[in-house]
């Protein structure tokens, strides 16, 4: 179909490696003669709507080497999704595409964007407009259908297990005369994949964690008082990981369980708070919690090996994809054997992961329903396996990219649509 | 004095270093005739008074080697406040130490500690007892006086900073459509060294953080508010770093602001969530915020060069002070220069040190009193400078010592001052 232009974008919550794809998507794109210029989303699929594409080739060497170890969205990223009834915002794309003779759509997302993808490229073919779309996994919470791992989900997974590890070791030091509980809150709203990789840290039981909350188990309390009290009585202290979308058997998040502040509003989230005071007015010893939030998912300085690797990968699968003329599916991370782990790039049509969502299975969680089983730490171990860590500054700070993001000139009048 | 053994204990709240002193001063001792043998307090000073001495020549030279790179204390600490009024307890020390022929008193503690080091000095002389008596500074609040840093501090301060810096990178990411204010709770609840650190992430003022919030600074909500407000309007986003410590003008913690739960009863602190809250009420943005907690001063894996390295050099000259028959001082870090980073062991006379807190001074504080001036960069900087990275096992965890905390068998009968 002659030279045509590439777009990309990031979609969603950002992970430590979705500039990691970004970057590979730059590098491969560059050196195809039947790609012309590459262009990012400014604030993911808005830039599109927009037409805020970012000439990425502006950018320095440097920067762009950096880009592959740099967290979260160096182009900017966005929660913004497109309503399938509204034909208008597909049409406007699709007319910004025209106008910059884009013949290549590479979307970075999660549920919520392969979905988009598809509508896309749906819309394309319903207009005759020439247009190759592909969808790159993305997502700390792994909760993407027929990829083995998402993006992203590595790294989080590795940085919880250490950091659990570590505040582990740290009550542990403390228990006889202080603190005998503590409590960190990880990400994963509907699915506890996060909660699941703290549970890598302990090796034995007496080992932190000793409790995992996870959000596909309605919270019981009684149960869990009771267990926090035992692991004091055994262990002496009591390590607990708790998924910040925690419900009751009613199906309520825990984070709103009614506290109120001072003038009587609701007040904001927080699992670790909830259960630290929980556990404080039941039990009447001394706590400590953390709530890790973007800490977690923007944690580069651990990043797990196989993610970045993985992450460098598909960038460079989905270019190479649409020059073999693919259209319509979404990248995959096939594993094929666990010990040692080897995983080679998939692929799967968009409109069987579109809005599909992998939670925990059943057999990940033990009995009691409070820890992982062995087939959980089959799938997770490998996942963690390996450091992947960013060069450093003399300042000793990472050497993180801040990009120009220069805008290509608009050829079209601003559209009402955004 | 003849062969003596020594006895060495951590104090208060640990840090990821505490147990690479105590890993040197095993190495040192081992090498010297003078020494016997070298116990380890079980769970700090309270080993002593239950003469709970741990045999710290019976873990393997694997696990001695891994204590090197393992945060928190293997042997575990305490908190616990001996008051100088209550002489049966120091002479219930003296008297284990005398039934163990420890001649050495090696302390690794902050303030507190440093001051229960003193009193056990002077009570020794008193009594004729031959006791040299050694403090080691530790500490991630970085408050004690006469020393240029407290060992803990600067890998709290690179966690800090590298944390601060990435999820600045995350909100600038969804901040076009989503989060556009972050706040981190850090520790440090009387000294503002740790908020302070946060602040190196930012190389100019459009980065994160925007505000530091020093608990040497009455929160002033109005002033909070508005710069929030210009932060959103001239950057997109906010980034936020505050103590724990944080207090209203009455010298009232805002983790204590009044919020209440359903019942009624006193919420549990959390300084990032009340600001969440203040924040959204007041500006109507959306907010995350985090709460660090144990995972900062734990981080061991992501330690600052220099911190290990004075940790190391810390722990080997208590034992040579010792040996130099010096006695009633506390092993300090003196810096020599800023740029490149130079420093030496020094000491000071335990008296002087003995619960003294170094707070923040106003120079390091902008005049706006939300962020560091350049002053403090100079100070905070080479602290942070270099990586120390904890090998790693196969399985994605860091090689953490588990020691066997064997105790030598008691030669006293049971005491009931503890």
């Amino acid at each position: 179909m002659g030279q045509k232009n590439l777009f990309f974008a990031h979609s969603g919550g950002v992970t430590s490696v979705v500039n990691t794809i970004a970057a590979a998507v730059l590098d491969a794109a560059q050196e195809q003669a039947q790609i012309g210029r590459v262009y990012a989303g400014k604030n993911g699929i808005i830039g599109a709507i927009k037409e805020e594409l970012i000439d990425v080739y502006q950018e320095s060497e440097t920067q762009r080497q950096w880009l592959y170890h740099t967290p979260a969205s160096a182009f900017g990223s966005c929660r913004y999704k497109l309503d399938p009834q509204n034909t208008q915002v597909f049409s406007r794309i699709l007319e910004v595409f025209k106008a910059h003779n884009i013949g290549y759509f590479l979307y970075n997302g999660g549920n919520d964007s392969q979905d988009t993808t598809h509508k896309i490229w749906q819309m394309s073919t319903q207009l005759g407009y020439p247009l190759r779309c592909i969808g790159i996994p993305k997502t700390v919470d792994n909760d993407l259908a027929h990829t083995d791992v998402c993006p992203g989900f590595g790294s989080v997974a590795k940085y919880v297990a250490i950091s659990t590890k570590e505040a582990s070791l740290d009550v542990a030091s403390m228990a006889e005369t202080s603190t005998k509980v503590f409590i960190l809150e990880v990400m994963g709203r509907h699915a506890g994949w996060i909660t699941a990789a703290a549970g890598l840290a302990a090796t034995n039981p007496a080992e932190g964690p000793h409790i995992l909350l996870f959000p596909e188990v309605a919270f019981d309390k009684t149960a869990f008082i009771s267990r926090v009290q035992t692991c004091i009585k055994q262990y002496g202290h009591c390590v607990v990981v708790a998924s910040e979308g925690l419900q009751d058997s009613q199906g309520h998040f825990l984070s709103q369980a009614g506290t109120k502040d001072a003038f009587g509003h609701q007040q904001l989230g927080g699992v670790a708070p909830y259960l630290a005071q929980l556990t404080t007015e039941s039990l009447g010893v001394k706590n400590h919690w953390a709530v890790a939030d973007y800490l977690q998912r923007s944690a580069r300085h651990i990043s797990a090996y196989h993610d970045v690797e993985q992450a460098k990968a598909l960038g460079k699968s989905a270019v190479q994809a649409v020059l073999d003329g693919k259209s319509g599916i979404m990248m995959t991370i096939d594993r094929l054997q666990d010990t040692p782990y080897k995983w080679q790039i998939g692929e799967a049509p968009l409109a069987s992961v579109a809005n599909m969502e992998k939670k925990l299975p059943a057999h990940f969680i033990t009995e009691d329903k409070m820890h992982i089983t062995e087939a959980a730490r089959r799938y997770l171990s490998p996942l963690i396996q390996g450091e992947s860590y960013p060069p450093y500054l003399e300042n000793g700070l990472p050497c993180y990219a801040t990009l120009r993001n220069v805008l290509v000139d608009k050829k079209l009048p601003t559209s009402a649509v955004v």
